[in-house]
């Protein structure tokens, strides 16, 4: 899957990913009337507005764009009927033949990190039939529990040809916390870091790794450091836009070919029209202004770059 | 909730909990059979049969035990419809009187822990409308990205009165890989569990803190010195029984007065039908064979302790 990771960027010569992350305060007015009308002021109201809107979102601008990235926590928030709305859209973006991220950030100790991956981006036998749950393409997993809690997702990475970001360094503020600890002198992600290049060796792909690194884009020094601890692996850099991340911070987690790190955005994307720059397009043209944005993303990048 | 924790476990004298992680492997084929001749060998019927097996446990042991924590993991492997046996699971152990611990580790940026806050312990509004999506007791949480992203978490337990234990030391093998790092002589599991006892001192019950902490019951050296430095959070013990864990191990890991953790046992209960011990129960009797087991483990911990 990285692969193709790879080749969607080549092809729409744009290292994005766009974060599907609704809140219903992004959504229109409009949507949520007609949902809420079907349905209801209810869960499976909500869940079928933030369908609707995504849909949206998706038909506008998936023609310019490798990758997305659900955030199953936006989705999860409304219980089983949000989560119902989260595996329709990665099965609609798959069909759009976008990379499909879920960014879930699970991790536990073995058997249950094995049933997550089998979850998430493996199968699960049940009697003689054999089924993709949640099938997303690639997956984002926290590293606290050390490797064994990390195999189990690199086995199924490597069965069923899909790829995982392990956090690395995380965009938020507080992040430094424990991350940034000191340890001989050097902090803790970069310990991560290596850990990452170590495990990702054994599941590469053409070019680089099924196994990639979560570094944000609000820490663009460390970015130029993990580039280098870790030349195979992929960079999803979150922080971009609303964040605070610019594209001219974002070089040095790039390698020298263009490659190697693709940037998210979500806020910045999915609820453009309710900015300054594009308000002109009302909450009618939500999609189309969706499509500036991620238009004017892939410029400031190019530039950057 | 922490206030009825102890409450339930002052009633049960057994400061126990039982992990209802079901897998199929352990689920008597009677139950299976009915299952899937009602659904199919399907995610719906892997759903019910979890459902009817978790039932059956629930029903044999509730008088006994304070508290249940459910994998979440081991239902989301099912897709939609094991999320909907995790939630029914929820609900009923809840109908019984019982505390649930959502062992979901979840954990991110600040407005993605509150979503995951919201959908876990908290409330969602929609239009007029207000839902408690998946209304567990407690969660686990993981704390690699920071107070941000446990402030969330902590703003929900204090208005709802729910309850989270944070990752101090889980109890897998290469938990040390980066948990033990040692940061100015003291491992990077300390720092954690002194903000641990920071962020729940904001958080107080009558006795103890809405916060606990996960500590593994293999590394029972470490649980007396984590009791210290957080002499008001309840510690989360997972690992006793089959990952190796005993109850003479465990005495530091409570306070004077018999309080302060509570130890999980999944496989050693639910599957218990399937060890030596146990065989004369037979599948038709797992759930006695389960009430067994918490009566002898609950043995265990009084001669311990």
């Amino acid at each position: 899957m990285i692969n193709k990771l790879v080749e969607n960027i080549k092809k729409t010569e744009a290292p994005i990913v766009v974060g599907l992350d609704p809140m219903l305060s992004y959504i229109p007015s409009f949507i949520k009337e007609k949902a809420y009308a079907e349905l209801g002021e209810t869960l499976e109201g909500a869940a079928e507005a933030i369908w609707q809107y995504n849909k949206g979102i998706v038909d506008a601008v998936y023609d310019l764009i490798p990758a997305v990235k659900p955030q199953v926590a936006m989705y999860e928030q409304f219980g089983i009927p949000g989560l119902m709305a989260f595996k329709k859209t990665v099965d609609y973006c798959k069909e759009k033949g976008l990379v499909v991220i879920g960014d879930i950030k699970r991790g536990d100790i073995g058997s249950t990190s094995a049933a997550y991956a089998t979850g998430h981006i493996g199968k699960v036998t049940i009697g003689n039939n054999t089924y993709a749950p949640f099938d997303e393409d690639f997956i984002t997993v926290n590293p606290y529990l050390g490797s064994d809690g990390i195999n189990p997702f690199l086995d199924v990475c490597r069965s069923e040809n899909k790829g995982m970001f392990i956090l690395v360094k995380t965009s938020n503020p507080s992040s430094g916390e424990f991350q940034d600890r000191l340890i001989d002198g050097r902090p803790l992600y970069e310990y991560v870091a290596e850990k990452v290049a170590e495990w990702g060796s054994t599941a590469m792909g053409d070019s680089y790794s099924y196994v990639g690194a979560v570094v944000g884009a609000t820490y663009p020094e460390m970015g130029k450091l993990l580039r280098k601890l870790m030349p195979n692996n992929y960079i999803l850099v979150p922080g971009y836009g609303a964040q605070g991340g610019k594209g001219k911070d974002l070089c040095g987690f790039f390698n020298e070919d263009g490659l190697g790190a693709i940037v998210n955005s979500s806020r910045g994307i999915i609820a453009a029209y309710k900015q300054d720059e594009y308000t002109s397009y009302g909450e009618a043209g939500y999609a189309d202004a969706s499509r500036a944005a991620v238009i004017a993303m892939k410029e400031d990048l190019k530039q950057a770059l």
